[in-house]
């Protein structure tokens, strides 16, 4: 009665023989790159503070570089007279040494003279016609409009953890240190291939029997998603030395192995022969709806991973099964990335007994609704919102229940 | 006592003008792209299908497609037995018409022959010794395991609104279609020039009163996060001519030129007079903090900003700013791209009356607890989680307060 599946696991097994796997073949690994280049990635070290920041006591107005004791007193009414002895703008340095009785003009984010402890800021001050002297209106505490050597960062401050996400806030602290290049995580490279007969690139003419091929760009989409680099090899036929050769050279270029189709248990179940040959099966079949003729093997030290022809259940089970092991080895931690909310159920849903069913679902006014249309259809995934799981042994949930949805 | 600022306008009328130059200078438009790669794109066009989906009747499960009629009364005990006339793989056809009486060995995915309405599952049927008879087992309704033509998506439905995002499945249902090309919108290209004589690039060593360029990669970072394209122009000093020279190549180059540091009212307010020889300013001088050095002009039908040297000025006034307008010119709406949330505030915050105010906050455990650094400090930023808002006449917001953070 039918070809039977060997190697047959539950779905929540499944996750963890996968999570495994991934585990066992793959080291985290990292590559050198230029901080100007790096937004997204994620920092494969921690990095310390080798300098001060700032680097100097610096200005943070326009205005005059001062000894605070030379202000006291004044005000708007009763200025008090500096000789200008120097001029400083950003950029440049000062040789003198203040003395008191004398300032020096000094531009936003120039550094301190010496001698000097407070900038007042030109608002404050007005420059006495045919002379060097400036007049200054307002009494000033030390340390005034100077932002301190270090104050920001000190040299040995941990200013990026491994795991960071390098947003453009962390690609300027880089920047500001004058760090060129760093170690981010690496990113998995997934080989992807469509097998069948029935299917067609979108430069081709239909013809009758045949569609278009689907799964590779919907996975590729997911797999950039994730956060890996996509190596695209294309349609097979179900021809079995055409597709051996088409993963031999997938093993070589890439991490990570995806076919769909190939995989059912009816005509063509080409796929599981060729992993025998080359390597060995890991998993075939997972008891769960939609996506049962799931494939999972081993060639050399490359998992390779057989979703099923049908487009909805290949994106559901990657979503299910891949998806967060390909985000782990980018270095994204799950927290992150996994968006779950819960909602109120519309309508009733019902499940068949002794296997996990996922169910796509839509969200409207703050309620679920199941979407109905058959399990191939393409078009109920581009409405859906999400994803519902109803356990093994539950039949039924019923309107009204609150249930969790995995959402998109 | 200082240089005024001219044309100084109010933070929420800054808004507002900036907005309406967008729009009065810039036409959303479209480039017609791949659909392989148009992933994270926004739609420019509706699109309708051209085509049914699926294609064809085509059988759901590997079987045999029969009439329903002869299954009738079939059982696990008592099965019907079918002459297989012919067998059809997906990717194949079958020339030949079911009579009653017949079946015809179909795969999944392959077209229903003329004459069938229903598939038995390879599990319900058992291939009798040395004949072409089949029996079946189970007695089935007609329509089973069939996907009718045109009951996924129909001939002139839409399957892509403009302004759609091109997520992995939407990207798979234009594939489903056979669509290889799409309009999507246009990034808009954005020059970004940091001026200053005391900025060097990460390559170069330091020198006394010298700083390595923070803003050029952040805002480099902040312009790619909300969807535009940019163009490093790199370091000038406040230097008139090169600085000249330099914005003029950026309005061939691109849409919008962004520049930062040479805005202040002191040594170097060199920006100003270039936009004021080469186009007009709009605005110089917002009642903001911090950021109230910005400059925003037109050179001749393109915009160009001028943000304060200060990086945390600099990309606050960017977010607030400018980050929506550039979005938009991707296509992608406000509602999408904000993120906010109520918290309590842990810590009393005191703020000038007179202009806005902007503060950076730290999130722990659900409360918000003000940063203290001073303003120029990335670090401050680094740590900070988003950033709450202190209208002009309040001047002070007590803990406990619930607030609104606008979150980075």
């Amino acid at each position: 009665m039918g070809t039977e599946f060997l190697n047959i696991v539950e779905s929540n097994d499944a996750k963890k023989i996968i999570e495994s796997f991934f585990n066992q073949l793959y080291a985290l690994e990292s590559e050198n790159i230029p901080v100007k280049n790096s937004y997204n990635r994620i920092a494969f070290q921690d990095i310390y503070s080798e300098i001060e920041l700032p680097l100097f006591d610096k200005a943070i107005m326009d205005g005059y570089a001062i000894k605070a004791e030379d202000s006291f007193g004044a005000s708007g009414n009763k200025p008090k007279v500096l000789k200008c002895i120097d001029s400083i703008g950003a950029g440049s340095n000062s040789e003198k040494t203040l003395k008191n009785g004398e300032c020096i003009e000094i531009s936003t984010g120039a550094p301190i003279p010496k001698g000097a402890d407070a900038v007042v800021m030109v608002e404050y001050s007005e420059k006495i016609e045919d002379s060097n002297d400036i007049a200054i209106f307002k009494s000033l505490a030390p340390n005034i409009n100077i932002a301190k050597k270090g104050s920001d960062i000190k040299k040995g401050e941990l200013i990026l953890r491994k795991g960071n996400i390098l947003n453009p806030v962390k690609v300027g602290l880089l920047s500001a240190e004058g760090i060129e290049n760093l170690d981010v995580f690496k990113k998995p490279k997934v080989s992807i291939i469509s097998t069948g007969n029935e299917l067609l690139n979108q430069s081709e003419k239909l013809k009758p029997g045949k569609i278009y091929d689907i799964n590779t760009n919907l996975i590729k989409g997911a797999v950039l998603s994730s956060g890996g680099k996509v190596n695209i090899k294309g349609i097979v036929n179900d021809n079995y030395n055409k597709l051996k050769n088409m993963i031999e050279e997938s093993v070589q270029e890439s991490d990570i192995i995806i076919c769909s189709g190939g995989t059912s248990a009816g005509v063509g179940d080409i796929l599981k022969k060729v992993i025998d040959e080359l390597g060995e099966i890991i998993i075939h079949g997972i008891s769960i709806k939609p996506g049962k003729p799931t494939l999972v093997g081993r060639i050399k030290y490359k998992l390779i991973i057989g979703l099923p022809g049908n487009p909805v259940s290949a994106i559901l089970i990657y979503y299910i099964l891949i998806d967060l092991n390909i985000k782990a080895m980018t270095g994204s931690s799950e927290k992150n990335t996994i968006k779950r909310k819960q909602y109120k159920l519309a309508k009733r849903i019902h499940s068949a007994k002794g296997r996990m069913e996922y169910h796509l679902v839509e969200i409207k006014d703050n309620e679920i609704y199941p979407i109905i249309k058959d399990s191939g259809a393409i078009a109920s995934l581009s409405f859906s919102d999400g994803y519902i799981k109803i356990p093994k042994f539950v039949e039924m949930i019923d309107a009204e229940e609150i249930v969790e949805v995995n959402l998109f």
